[in-house]
């Protein structure tokens, strides 16, 4: 598992990156809330973005800049998304960012801008730029986990992951940063990810391994199906490990140590939702597609009932097999099978009794638990994790920004 | 406002149809839970059934039957959906429906069944065919009330609606009835509608109007999102007020009265949701076709967050533009207004300010409210209702089967 408890373990540096973060004043609470990832040059790139239609300021910038597959930096704030916030909001990424980038001496479009926090408010310019000077000073590569902390919204617990493959001769290392409470707050916009490696690979293949990590990771994880404005991964390169080739087995080593990553920062984004206490593992086969089980994994991850039999740890396959009929995918339900916690509930879409639904029950208490659904002979699967849905989410979305 | 509070006051007739109910033992809380509506002969009908893959029995034999345009009765049981039965289920309809045709002396095929209830688990046949006499023994045409009861499960109140509309020199009735707390369990599976007149026409008139009343009513309601194995609407017609032409000022007037009697039925369901304490009538406007607009507006309908937010009276615009803008739907954010009971919060994408945000979040606090989507200048429009989603949703979806 390469979830790291940085509370516990001292988090070695990756060669090639410096940290910083600070309290800046833009959360009210005057937590830390501003952050720089510095490579020692400038460094090979990717990011992926949100789907989403409404889209930050920041994204509009990075995605533009990360096209070029080249940068230097990383700045992250959070408190505030700087979303909804029209031309304005776009001066203040050029604001910050151009103060970052003459601090360090490079070209604004060299640094990757990110914000988290309340939609509709002005990004506050001068908190940032007064403290470039000071995070610029401070940067250190022992730095990662309070870059961690300073990212954190709605988190209870900052999310670091790290794994290690082979490089030639070499060891190389993934570490990997998130921000996100189950991509439920829109307007505490939302889920980010910071990656850093010290290998490097062209642009192009950077971009192919981190998209296809992401698909299987970061876009399979449903607190409650909302996507936000703000979401945002970055992946960036040192290279002092060395280069990856594509086709080589270090191609491989990689696309898997990246996963690996990322799907221990999905799950602890899943594991932080709101009143979560328990995360299925949830896998659909069968179908004629893996776009369709895809499309029936999501229907299910996201249903309220699926969700709150969850809480309830109520072994509720009606509750199942109905969000799978209305995912508008093909299927004979005659044909289903349906196997919480390891126990086969529906058979040939009929019950298999209440013993069955006992060990399941048992199952459903503990913290994480696989829920699998057969839908027949065909080839396409997917996999989705989802959490429980409880009463302590209605009360943080309720009460947020009152 | 067509709907009828039947404690209040007294339901008249509608001229041709009776109904009889009672307590079968099919709920285990022992109150009523079968009832039948039975035609002086048989009457032209039409229904509209779940579009879920996985259909319950009834509804598999009951759009077989209700195809053939003609129909004696309606036979329907709550605490049982006879839903993931397999053939048993099958079988227990026949039997079912067979008894009640033998005891009214038709066929089999001219009696429209329902179920609603608990999936999974066989039909006690034995108990709803040993009360069939009883039943027909107290056929009453003022029955009504008793019958709209006994379709009860999680639901607060009885839900019956009624309008009236001119019919050449007549006056014809258009009385409806219902059960669903809000679409808000499949596996207590979930909303059937009947409604009887006494007017009449050809059962591909009677199936047009009902399927475009159905589609801004019935289908344009949400509690979750979720839909269920066996939502069935009926539409009876006896003739004694007369017959219905095609192009008439008639046809018209029956289409509009059918709508007001589904519409107050299905906002009666949304405000029956689980914990509901606020309806929102969205309205969604400015897209390139209804369609497009029907999407946004059924994904912020069905946002957690939206509704959560709704439940705190909080206008947090941020979320329900965040949901438009995952809907799969193109628009241009910087366009968006939305209204908020009344008051204009953002308007070409960027916030108004905080006061307009106090008239909205006032107006939330009461029991039904309006929200206008504008997202552009497209003449796409859709209406949707949509309640807030409580902690009593979650601890009512949680235990229900414990």
């Amino acid at each position: 598992m390469p979830f790291l408890d940085i509370d516990r373990a001292p988090l070695a540096p990756v060669a090639g990156f410096r940290f910083a973060s600070l309290a800046a004043g833009i959360k009210k609470n005057g937590k830390p809330d501003l952050g720089i990832v510095v490579a020692d040059e400038p460094v090979v790139c990717a990011g992926v973005f949100t789907k989403n239609l409404v889209q930050a300021a920041p994204v509009t910038v990075a995605k533009k800049r990360a096209r070029a597959g080249k940068a230097l930096a990383i700045l992250v704030n959070a408190g505030n998304a700087n979303a909804c916030t029209g031309k304005p909001g776009l001066v203040a990424v050029e604001a910050t960012t151009s103060a970052l980038a003459r601090a360090l001496g490079c070209a604004a479009s060299q640094i990757l801008p990110a914000s988290t926090g309340v939609i509709g408010a002005q990004l506050p310019t001068a908190k940032i730029v007064d403290n470039v000077p000071q995070l610029v000073a401070t940067l250190d590569e022992r730095g990662a986990g309070s870059f961690a902390r300073a990212i954190m919204t709605t988190d209870k617990f900052p999310k670091v992951a790290r794994a290690t493959f082979k490089l030639a001769k070499t060891e190389a290392t993934v570490l990997g940063i998130a921000k996100g409470a189950g991509m439920i707050h829109p307007d505490m916009a939302t889920t980010l990810g910071f990656v850093v490696t010290d290998a490097a690979a062209s642009p192009t293949l950077f971009g192919k391994i981190l998209r296809e990590a992401v698909a299987g990771t970061f876009n399979a994880i449903s607190v409650d199906g909302d996507t936000s404005t703000n979401d945002s991964i970055f992946l960036l390169g040192s290279g002092r490990a060395g280069t990856i080739k594509p086709g080589t087995p270090a191609a491989k080593a990689f696309a898997a140590a990246l996963t690996d990553v990322l799907g221990a920062l999905g799950e602890s984004i899943v594991r932080d939702g709101e009143g979560a206490r328990h995360v299925a593992h949830l896998e659909v086969t069968g179908l004629a597609t893996d776009a369709a089980a895809r499309r029936v994994a999501m229907t299910i991850a996201t249903s309220p009932l699926v969700k709150t039999a969850m809480h309830g740890c109520d072994p509720n396959w009606g509750r199942i097999l109905a969000a799978a009929g209305r995912a508008g995918v093909a299927f004979d339900p005659q044909k289903a099978e349906i196997q919480i916690g390891g126990a086969t509930v529906i058979r040939k879409g009929l019950p298999v009794g209440p013993e069955a639904e006992k060990v399941a029950a048992a199952a459903m208490k503990g913290p994480s638990y696989p829920i699998r659904v057969k839908l027949g002979a065909g080839k396409g699967r997917a996999r989705y994790l989802t959490c429980d849905l409880g009463a302590e989410y209605v009360a943080v979305n309720a009460d947020y920004r009152s």
